[in-house]
């Protein structure tokens, strides 16, 4: 039985929740899984614990309405920090809001937990980035598992892929689209929309926030290919050593001339060892339509790993969303399970 | 430390065989694992048996001159069956020939495995995919692991990815390039080649068998889609109910039809559950370009998951190959290592 605490209870944190509840019965039947949730802490929603077991349901109904201290008879009012000393949970999962600059306060999120010897599930992309190497030492110093395949490509798996999947490989390269929201531009550019428009169309489907910089610009990209760079490479890359171009100088003209030649433009974050050393980018790149890249349209992500035995092996799913973030935590909680 | 005995040590074996040696020591640094072989037997090269441990070289060394039972010092002259009791191996590697219609001698390589307790690593289709309840039920019985991801596309990770990367989805449809020969064949006739001469060049490059029949009727993609729906989907089908249809009857001008409408004649095997039933079948289809696997051409496979959380998800690597298949064989033992 795995004791949950979920810190931050926002659309990924419930994404999780429902499916914990829709899928109850089957994950103890076929996964061997069972799980109580002890605490909930969100920075908006308030927070609520009890050692014994919340009711999941009851949690998420109070945070459709942002009033989880409403809950009857338990503990309230402790912020993230306190809920993580109190609690008896076995996996604190960390889904606050994300800062790449500071990575706080998750960063202190993830030491406060890993610290106590609790397992630490995450898609928090901020101190993941940041800190990967002081987070892995710090869950390894206290025998603690810290998985955050949802930092990369929502539940679509590249992390838990290349631990479970490709063990024994050795990866010289990994290459892909990481940001869905550039792909969708890109993709509707093609069939003839301005960037502009595309960009437009994005915003009004909520694919694109209103300052789209973040993916645009290619930071967002940025932030999963270090991640990529640091665990699966093992390489001591950071946001500043990587090569990075947004989509924004990309005008409708090249992406015709590109078409004509049968080729596509795509937006790729690459990470690739030369010699003794790890480079990094995101930049547009031209690929060929024969490429497992190309067909990737729309907000869909995909990523190629470049391994000794197999060659190139590529995996094509989606990218963000409710349940396919929230799920990333679940196959996370399951590895955990799997591993005893 | 897992003791492996391998039955059969040809090309499938041998390929795992030189992984081993060459990855001996990041093998036990980064993930755990040390082994030691303790058995080879091979139906026309000889066998040679040692509970204390073989030289893994000198046994590739000569097995490639057909001579196993050279080997110095060991016990030689053990068929299959009798290696398999009296080896004192933790795991059985079964890599003997493959027959598709009686499973044997194979199916009872599995089965005296099983029954000692034995873990049992795999690529033979012929068992597996006709037996593959009934010896799912044995290991289970004997507490041991049958791990057959090398039976579907080489290496390249659908088993391992759906018990481990996709655990907790319903998955309602599989559907995937699972042949290399017949994709290679008709990713040439898209060049312009007409299907005799582009299964000539496949001859020649040694993709394809003198016979082509099990590659171009569709049977070696019928084994895996039965396999698929079997393991993957815990359906009751069998070879017979697979709705087959191979490529001999696409033509030249098939294929130029279905370029002019922006379509691409694949060969695709798929499994899909419709109300309480699963289906299969293995036929040629017009895959639309924006779909994942109509940009996999010449000899690789490619797999889509359609699962309720994810939506569909893609995994494309090679589809055979020495090594390739060989690493098949690795990350199953891995798998086994990291259950402990």
């Amino acid at each position: 039985m795995q004791k949950l605490a979920f810190i931050g209870f926002g659309v990924v944190g419930q994404g999780l929740a429902e499916i914990l509840l829709e899928k109850k019965e089957i994950l103890n039947k076929e996964n061997g899984f069972e799980y109580s949730v002890v605490a909930v802490s969100d920075f908006t929603k308030g927070s609520a614990l009890d050692n014994n077991g919340l009711d999941l349901e009851k949690l998420l109904e109070l945070a459709k309405n942002g009033k989880i201290s409403d809950y009857p008879g338990a503990t309230t009012g402790l912020d993230a920090l306190e809920t993580i000393k109190k609690t008896n949970a076995d996996v604190v999962i960390e889904v606050s809001y994300t800062d790449i600059k500071t990575a706080e306060p998750a960063n202190s999120h993830f030491r406060a937990a890993l610290e106590r010897g609790k397992h630490l599930v995450t898609t928090n992309k901020g101190p993941t980035a940041l800190f990967f190497r002081e987070i892995s030492d710090l869950a390894k110093a206290n025998k603690a598992e810290f998985r955050y395949e949802g930092t990369v490509v929502a539940g679509t798996p590249v992390i838990n892929l290349a631990e479970m999947c490709l063990a024994g490989n050795e990866i010289s390269e990994i290459r892909g689209i990481l940001n869905g929201t550039t792909n969708f531009i890109l993709t509707n550019m093609e069939k003839g929309k301005s960037y502009k428009d595309a960009l437009k169309e994005a915003q009004e489907l909520g694919f694109a926030e209103a300052d789209p910089t973040a993916d645009v610009e290619g930071f967002d990209a940025l932030a999963k290919v270090v991640i990529l760079a640091k665990s699966v490479m093992g390489a001591e890359i950071n946001p500043e050593d990587v090569d990075r171009t947004g989509i924004t100088g990309i005008s409708l003209d090249d992406v015709k001339k590109a078409a004509d030649a049968g080729l596509r433009w795509k937006l790729i974050g690459k990470v690739k060892r030369e010699g003794g050393a790890v480079k990094a980018s995101v930049k547009p790149e031209k690929v060929a339509l024969t490429d497992p890249l190309a067909s990737v349209g729309g907000a869909t992500n995909a990523l190629t790993f470049e391994t000794d035995l197999l060659g190139p092996v590529t995996i094509v799913g989606p990218g963000a969303g409710k349940k396919e973030t929230g799920y990333s935590l679940l196959i996370d909680l399951l590895a955990i399970n799997m591993k005893g």
